[in-house]
């Protein structure tokens, strides 16, 4: 079976305001052998786009970095303006395990992508999510608070020095953070009842930051069109928190307040374990190793 | 994504008492493009070997019949010795539905491999399984019986008329079935009882033959190692006869004989849908699209 990482890096250009850029992008995106390019969004308004690929570690490594290569010597920053946060023309490269991987394995080739993009391209770098080497950097959104307009001064900063580096930001394409993080599924469950109150109330109790499952993310929100209220949730390591977990608890919590399960969602792309995993607990299975046993995991190439 | 077709074929060769031919079929198996050889089983007591391969449509139908030619070329059955019931050079062909295929389109690619063989190699073919153009011709060891031996004779009846080829086998591989059928899952499910004549009485109620679900066939057996007694089954058409209503049914009947499921096993390869429609029957999931979100789907190639 083969290797797969998934990777989602994040550059501050759009198609609508530089296609020229753009295109250059996608053009070293798509030179790559052994990896695929699976989906690019472009944002004008955000001037940002995420490209989505997947392929083996050694191609996924050459692939970010050569992209991140690319956008420091096309984007310039000072020129960039744009609704979303963002800090460098490369703002942020994601690796996910996908096929026979570990988030461990994620993380090493995290550090290796971020310690040749500042020595090559002198772009400092940070460590975040599971790559993080202290709790106040796995958040993005706190490493990245100033911006690239206030980089300059922050990665002074004691506490903000970049892992890799140094201490001045790269002239015109600012920082990169690169980070290993578990696929996010989107799972939402859907309740017989019009009262917002009770998807509030179940989605406090489920979420880890007030208690329930470490890796459950939940809002209660309604659904207009059905008259519905549903518990939405963003499951970040369905390894840790199965969706059967919170499918469950949903079911046991909303009893208590008279209410049942209707249905549920699973909104986009999902790994088939996520929900192979569900099956092998609904159905009892004994020793079922998903990597041998599911005939396409044999077809990935 | 890509359209998927696994190919089973079955030669009266094998690698134990002939090297040379065996692995003139494998060079075969490995030369045409767009598709991969999964494994090769070989058994020199039954002097007969077994190729599971999966590709695209076309590769599949093209290295199908250069695996017959081959076949047709290099066995000589009126020399065959070995203990598996065998009527050709190429004994069987099976095509299997893999991704985003229907049995339906299978079952044309069984038709135009059965014609090609007939007319380019001059051997009889028989559609069989979901292909037979009669009810009689389903089931391929009632084809079979008489093997190569009485084959001469046998399809000079009315009757046994092959579908495409004529009254006469071709004089050194014999005659050959092709057909579609569904991928079978192998699925056994476990009791916390020590008593087989329960496992016997679910067995019969569950299986079609006696009334119970169509596409299980089911049969009780002891786990002498555990002491547990178990229904053991073939699901062989998972979308008609999905896991979780066998694993629905024995649990109710199982609770009729007070007894309990301890566990199930699902034996060999699966395809990832068999098991992703039950998460989704558990989780109630609605209007998911397996094609279009399970993300290892996109990876085959």
């Amino acid at each position: 079976m083969a290797k797969l990482v998934e990777c989602i890096p994040n550059f501050s250009v759009s198609k609508e305001q530089d296609p020229a850029v753009f295109q250059g992008l996608v053009d070293v995106a798509e030179g790559v052998k052994g990896c695929t390019l699976l989906d690019v969004q472009s944002d004008g308004s955000h001037n940002r786009c995420v490209f989505t690929m997947v392929g083996s570690p050694k191609s996924i490594e050459e692939v970010s970095f050569l992209l991140c290569k690319k956008a420091t010597e096309t984007i310039d920053m000072t020129k960039h303006v744009g609704q979303h946060p963002r800090m460098g023309a490369t703002d942020v490269i994601p690796f996910v395990p996908t096929m026979d991987m570990t988030v461990e394995e994620c993380i090493e080739i995290s550090k290796n992508v971020a310690q040749r993009i500042s020595n090559e391209l002198k772009v400092p770098t940070f460590l975040y999510e599971d790559s993080a080497t202290s709790p106040n950097r796995t958040n993005l959104a706190k490493i990245r608070k100033g911006q690239f307009e206030e980089m300059g001064d922050k990665i002074k900063q004691e506490e903000w020095t970049p892992d890799y580096g140094g201490t001045s930001i790269h002239p015109t394409a600012g920082v990169t953070a690169v980070g290993a993080r578990m696929p996010l599924v989107a799972f939402n469950v859907n309740l017989d009842t019009d009262d917002l109150s009770i998807a509030d109330k179940i989605a406090k109790q489920i979420r880890g930051s007030s208690g329930g499952f470490k890796y459950c993310k939940a809002i209660g929100i309604m659904l207009d069109d059905r008259n519905i209220a549903q518990v939405s949730m963003n499951m970040v390591n369905y390894e840790g928190t199965p969706l059967y977990y919170a499918f469950e608890m949903i079911k046991m919590l909303a009893n208590r307040y008279g209410v049942n399960i209707i249905g549920s969602e699973v909104v986009g792309l999902v790994p088939a374990k996520a929900l192979i995993d569900c099956a092998d607990h609904y159905l009892k299975i004994e020793n079922f190793d998903c990597n041998k046993q599911v005939m396409e995991y044999h077809l990935v190439k």
